[in-house]
């Protein structure tokens, strides 16, 4: 008997036949003899209705206690989700008990719509697991110490699942969402994508950065911390599938640094679209600069990725990183008008046509030449390389968005990631 | 300067255009220089939606734990509606917070989804206030003292408006729906009925009670106790109406005892279709039988309305009352097969095909004749009366269905409703 936590993503939910199925699965592994416990994301489609409702009523963010009330707002649709699913699984003849984030409490930090765990009590959960019931807990939301309602932003229920199953200690944290596992890459862009049984901890990381959007970052950063077992598997599977399959089944993110399994060169390329670059140019080249640019972006809630400052040429250097596409216009504006002046730069330039492509791979830490292989391969392609950065499992570049497909087709096919096992280096 | 309590209704909060409106009708109100506390419905349709879906997962009643759940996923809408309208007012450049009913927290017995608030903590309104904000607060729900989301059952944001206003002694409670006050009869049976400017606490109490369906009974009893002065107009006036007129619109409801005003010997005639009768016959007439049948039905939480037990004949008695349609059934079966072999009673007869009928006036405490004139007016059509039952102020009977709308129409005329002022004694 495990104690398992299960987390269900919108489409899982998506109608209530699926939140049928959803409560016929769970129920499997309580006949099973496992104690469970669910955080199901809102209905596809619920937040985004949600927050068009709020857009509709102000077209413009009209000051700042706007965001907290998009979190009293987009909170009710996981609200719903839970209620529905523990009807759901009462109807099934299988006890259940549902919580609000706020009614445990989930205990958060105080950024409306990117709020962080800061806590969890755990009590009404394991009162309710030792009652012998489901306990179904709200994911993407939490209480701020004044009691307000906060959310921890897109994606943020895997989050609210890891933090529960770490609270919890729970044996195993099974994320249901709509693929099956963790691929070499997207499928819909290479259509020769393979799914990985294992990714490593590091790898999940990189990948899910750069966004291969199955999982959310801080969700395995947090796992990782934690130490919890987490696989990702698909919820669009039979219900009624042995439960031994299901457990194998999917990606399993492991974290046993001595493991003695071999690492695969790269196990996968990562891309996104949404990343724009902002380039402050002519900056005078002295102790504090990045402080005074990046500690600026961060103050208005803007997350930097890639930063690359190149080398000071006549006491002046050019300062470059990458932020979201939907930070794009008010990052440069602020470098415009505020911080440019006052730093004395010759300009800032943005650019929002730009792509990110990534290799990822455990076995660069002990291989050299993958970078310069990746390099070689874009440019037998014809793609300018316009930001470089590396670490010691991937190497990222920066491209003009058109080449993108290209570049993640050209290189999954040069790493030979179509092909099971650990390919000798070309 | 006053504090005014606005509850909006779930129509009026029915799309963003109406929200909107509602936004600056508040604002109107804050500009010219009242502090404002706004307790608005979910928005038409989303209860039903909800309920509509858990009714899809489980079309039996599962549990007992499902009324719980019910309540998890009701409450939702009014919190949807209270984070959309703080949005709407702060794009009016009006300050605005909502807080959900657990966040004051509104505090309910744990009877979910017919909770009844046993206490509010008004600081965080007053806080808001004090920091010259509008406070909206959602209305049909609590907590219990557990930390369980509890609803007040339908209307119940009505009752949250007014237990508000009693708790922060505000000057005056508006009761903004989709019509313009209190008639003197539902229009769409009665065309000729007139609104009433002014109605007394105990008429509107018998009236709410009786299906006039502006009001819940709870809200005006509550209204009562506390003596909030409670006012019930449209919110389809244009938002921008001069504020005293629209001050002294609608139909206000007076609680002074001693108001020189002359009572209307009928203020109005109410109607509902919404009971059941329920008569358990041949009961051996002894004491504690009313308790035994209806202690029974009150356990399993049915409310009862008119209750009617015959004079006693050979040692039995005759043991009738009514229900709302949808206890009908289940109250029928209680008697049938628990209780009725209990006490020995010959049987259990139901008829759903029935409706109320009821005058109801101040004027009936003073005048003799007026319940008189009443079976007189129907019996002159030919109505058989079936239950009657009196009170101070008002007299129901019982009728079929059928008749129901000629019923209303009779006695609206024959007590000279269509006129204004107190017409004399016919």
């Amino acid at each position: 008997m495990a104690l398992i936590v299960h987390k269900y993503g919108g489409t899982s939910m998506g109608s209530t036949e699926r939140i049928a199925s959803v409560a016929k699965r769970v129920t499997k592994w309580v006949r099973a003899g496992h104690k469970v416990v669910v955080v199901p994301s809102a209905m596809k489609g619920e937040t985004n209705r949600l927050l068009g409702l709020a857009h509709e009523l102000a077209p413009a963010h009209p000051g700042c206690d706007y965001d907290r009330e998009l979190d009293m707002l987009a909170s009710t649709g996981e609200q719903v989700s839970v209620g529905l699913l523990s009807i759901a699984l009462q109807a099934e003849g299988t006890p259940a008990i549902s919580y609000a984030g706020w009614q445990l409490p989930i205990r958060t930090s105080s950024a409306y719509t990117k709020a962080r765990i800061e806590g969890i009590e755990n009590k009404k959960v394991l009162a309710g697991l030792a009652a012998g019931k489901v306990v179904i807990v709200t994911g993407f939301q939490g209480m701020d110490a004044n009691g307000h309602i906060t959310t921890l932003g897109r994606g943020g229920s895997d989050t609210s699942a890891v933090a529960i199953a770490a609270a919890l200690k729970a044996d195993e944290c099974l994320i249901f969402t709509d693929v099956d596992g963790i691929y070499t890459s997207d499928p819909r862009v290479v259509p020769e994508a393979r799914r990985l049984s294992t990714i490593s901890f590091e790898e999940m990381m990189e990948m899910a950065s750069l966004g291969s959007k199955v999982l959310q970052l801080r969700s395995v950063e947090l796992a990782g911390k934690y130490k919890v077992r987490l696989r990702v598997l698909s919820s669009f599977t039979p219900w009624d599938i042995d439960i031994d399959t299901e457990d194998k089944s999917g990606t399993l993110i492991t974290y046993e640094e001595d493991e003695k399994m071999e690492h695969a060169l790269v196990s996968g390329i990562a891309f996104t679209r949404d990343e724009t670059k902002i380039s402050v140019i002519g900056v005078p080249d002295r102790p504090g600069i990045a402080w005074q640019i990046l500690g600026a972006v961060a103050d208005i809630n803007v997350e930097v990725d890639m930063i690359i400052q190149n080398v000071s040429r006549d006491g002046k250097t050019d300062f470059s990183f990458t932020v979201q596409q939907n930070d794009f216009e008010r990052t440069l504006e602020l470098l415009k008008n505020d911080i440019a002046p006052k730093i004395g730069a010759a300009g800032v330039i943005g650019d929002p046509q730009i792509c990110k492509v990534s290799i990822v791979g455990m076995g660069m830490r002990s291989h050299v030449g993958v970078a310069a292989k990746m390099f070689h391969v874009l440019s037998a392609e014809n793609i300018n390389i316009r930001m470089i950065s590396t670490s010691e499992i991937k190497t990222s570049v920066v491209i003009d968005e058109k080449y993108m497909e290209l570049a993640v087709r050209v290189l999954h096919r040069a790493f030979h990631l179509d092909q099971p096992g650990t390919p000798p280096m070309a």
